[in-house]
């Protein structure tokens, strides 16, 4: 393996911070939701990036975009990238890291005029965060072909507005087939999104997989009645009924155990009135597990409770999927490359499982994948408060090259 | 004690109906919000009744109208009444039926040509329901001295509108000061409001007072984190110490037993996003007992299980006292002579609580005071299927004017 060049972290920073100016919000956040004019600005500055350093660029039919640096041989390309579409409050590190990472790699071996065995591609992946349009990681789960292109782009946004209509209108519905660059290997660096490494002190997180998750929708139906003048046994109290849900979750998560989390993130009451019993309760359940059979069991036990739940108030339920995917394992040999080469760099690393869904565990379908983490200052993100110190960038930045380097010249 | 001349039920069914068009909305209700200008003229229509027979007017300071009938004495009228305001999705006889059944008994005493040793007074109250200006009863509640006029004059509405500037512009603030029609006795005929006459196949409740209210909003701090990312046993949820906020009202109301009941109507979670735990909740509890020593108890332990669970969960808590008041128990004189003067009619009878807060529960501070009941369909209020039969409506306004003319002869 030859030694990795100087990577500029200077340079690095100066492109996060510019990349930020699009859609920033107060605070030192951005807002770029997918497809939107801001999305497109962000898109444009990173593509003018790409084009700057001479990769030849490719856009695919749900406007995923790839950056090829050809390498001594052609063939498929060790890929790494992430996505620079943001949620609403978003901030600077989420996706945008592991993209202007990559394209950093690529300007240090330029500057160091290395040209590796197998291309080198950075991709940045259409609607990762799926904050407007549903499923997110669209753009990679499409490239991956879990997704069809024709189900993809006719999702709509809240307004009723569809994928295709707005990869049309910013420009980036390309010619090229989703999945058409296979590549041999992906990598991609990321944010932690937790407060795990920080807890823990440590600069590297060698990713072991992505856990399962699984988002139900339960909206119960009750019976509005006065809140003074109906008597306990004569009630169907939508609201009651998910609030035990809501306990139930949490007892879940400890009957359960392991990296079990559960969380109920939504909930709407009608008439949401403080003498009125509530005739209807709109809730959501977010279960994840790194292990496929307890996240069934998870949801086995929870579709009974509310079964027996809403019977007992003599209530009705429906439930509504929102979103399903199963646990992803990395495989051991590229976890266990993220470690040594930490470890090469002088650098605290540790396993641990991603708790977020990342464009990696589409990719993880088609090739051998990694993730490498880096800290969130107090876990925080999808918030403006967002931050990673420049130290753990560059470190993170630094093993990226180092893996990426490995890879494309294996 | 006389015998009552015949009341003319087609005279009070017309009325009923005829105000019910004013704020008409689709299904048969009403929405004649406190002070509106579907407030102004539902007491426009009302006054002009009174007007029409001849009674004699006063509005107070607060709104409140009451029409005297003179007696063959002067001094302390028997008073009858209750409010013709109604909630956003009212009905057609909550207060209405109350007030309309008095000028129907006056009608009734004219049309035989009866004067009574006392004089009699029906009134509607200022803002009853509490839908736009807080608090309910407010009208009643400042006759019987328990809240000031200034600071009822100075609630606003959600809008920041004060009830003194609404008075003044629909022409309902009165040069009288509150309480100055001090009554001798008080009676008010209203609809339940709830299944239990239904339930158990009775005409006429005799009421026994009405339950203590205590409306608490509790307003639960956390952190906002990644539902996926953050380890259970490092989450701040609001939203769950809310859940078990509400569980545990639930709970308390087995445990306290009686005629305990509580109630958590509103719940909002912040950001309310589906894999984003909660950093607040707002919720309201609502307990009612007829005993205070029993509410009281049931505060105390509610209270305790919120700073518990806040605690434990690492959350803050902010309380607001939203309302408070002690049940009142109705003279047992009161309650026996409605019981006795439906017997006399043949209705059948049963003593039970109000569930809902009254007028009646305020002039209980200034006089005898007695409610009778009738049968609500399905128990349903405060919505546009409310409903009583018309001869459920004639019973109980038959034994309103008994009472009301065995009262004024006493």
């Amino acid at each position: 393996m030859k030694n990795s060049p100087p990577l500029d972290h200077a340079h690095l920073h100066a492109r996060i911070a510019a990349l930020a100016e699009i859609g920033a919000v107060e605070g030192g956040g951005c807002a770029r939701l997918a497809l939107t004019d801001e999305d497109k600005a962000g898109r444009d500055l990173v593509v003018s990036w790409m084009r700057a350093q001479g990769l030849a660029i490719h856009v695919d039919a749900i406007g995923n975009v790839f950056a090829i640096r050809a390498g001594r041989e052609s063939g498929a390309p060790v890929m790494t990238g992430s996505h620079v579409d943001t949620v609403r409050t978003g901030g600077r590190f989420d996706g945008n890291l592991g993209v202007l990472a990559g394209l950093e790699a690529c300007r240090a071996l330029d500057a160091a005029g290395i040209v590796t065995r197998h291309p080198l591609c950075v991709a940045f992946f259409t609607n990762e965060e799926g904050a407007r349009f549903q499923p997110d990681m669209m753009g990679s789960l499409v490239h991956a072909g879990g997704l069809s292109l024709e189900e993809a782009l006719a999702a709509t946004d809240g307004a009723g507005i569809a994928v295709g209509d707005e990869l049309d209108r910013i420009g980036y519905r390309g010619t090229m087939a989703p999945g058409t660059i296979r590549p041999r290997a992906f990598v991609e660096l990321h944010i932690e999104q937790g407060p795990v490494l920080e807890d823990s002190a440590v600069t590297i997180g060698a990713v072991t997989g992505v856990q399962g998750i699984s988002w139900h929708e339960f909206t119960i139906g009750g019976v509005s009645a006065h809140a003074g003048t109906t008597p306990m046994r004569l009630r169907h109290d939508a609201g009651y009924v998910a609030a035990e849900i809501a306990t139930f979750t949490r007892r879940l998560t400890r009957e359960i155990g392991g990296t079990q989390v559960g969380t109920v993130g939504v909930v709407e009451l009608r008439p949401n009135l403080i003498n009125v019993i509530a005739n209807q309760a709109r809730l959501t359940v977010d279960l994840r597990n790194t292990d496929e059979t307890n996240l069934r069991e998870a949801e086995a036990r929870l579709f009974a409770f509310v079964d027996a739940t809403v019977a007992a108030e003599g209530c009705t339920v429906a439930v509504r999927k929102l979103a399903r995917f199963e646990p992803v394992d990395f495989p051991p040999d590229m976890i266990a490359r993220v470690e040594r080469l930490a470890i090469a760099r002088g650098r605290s690393v540790m396993r641990l499982p991603s708790g977020a869904g990342h464009d990696a565990q589409m990719l993880a379908r088609l090739c051998p994948t990694a993730m490498i983490f880096v800290p969130s200052v107090k876990g925080l993100s999808h918030n403006v408060a967002e931050f990673t110190t420049p130290a753990d960038i560059e470190a993170g930045a630094d093993i990226l090259l180092d893996l990426l380097l490995e890879l494309a010249e294996a």
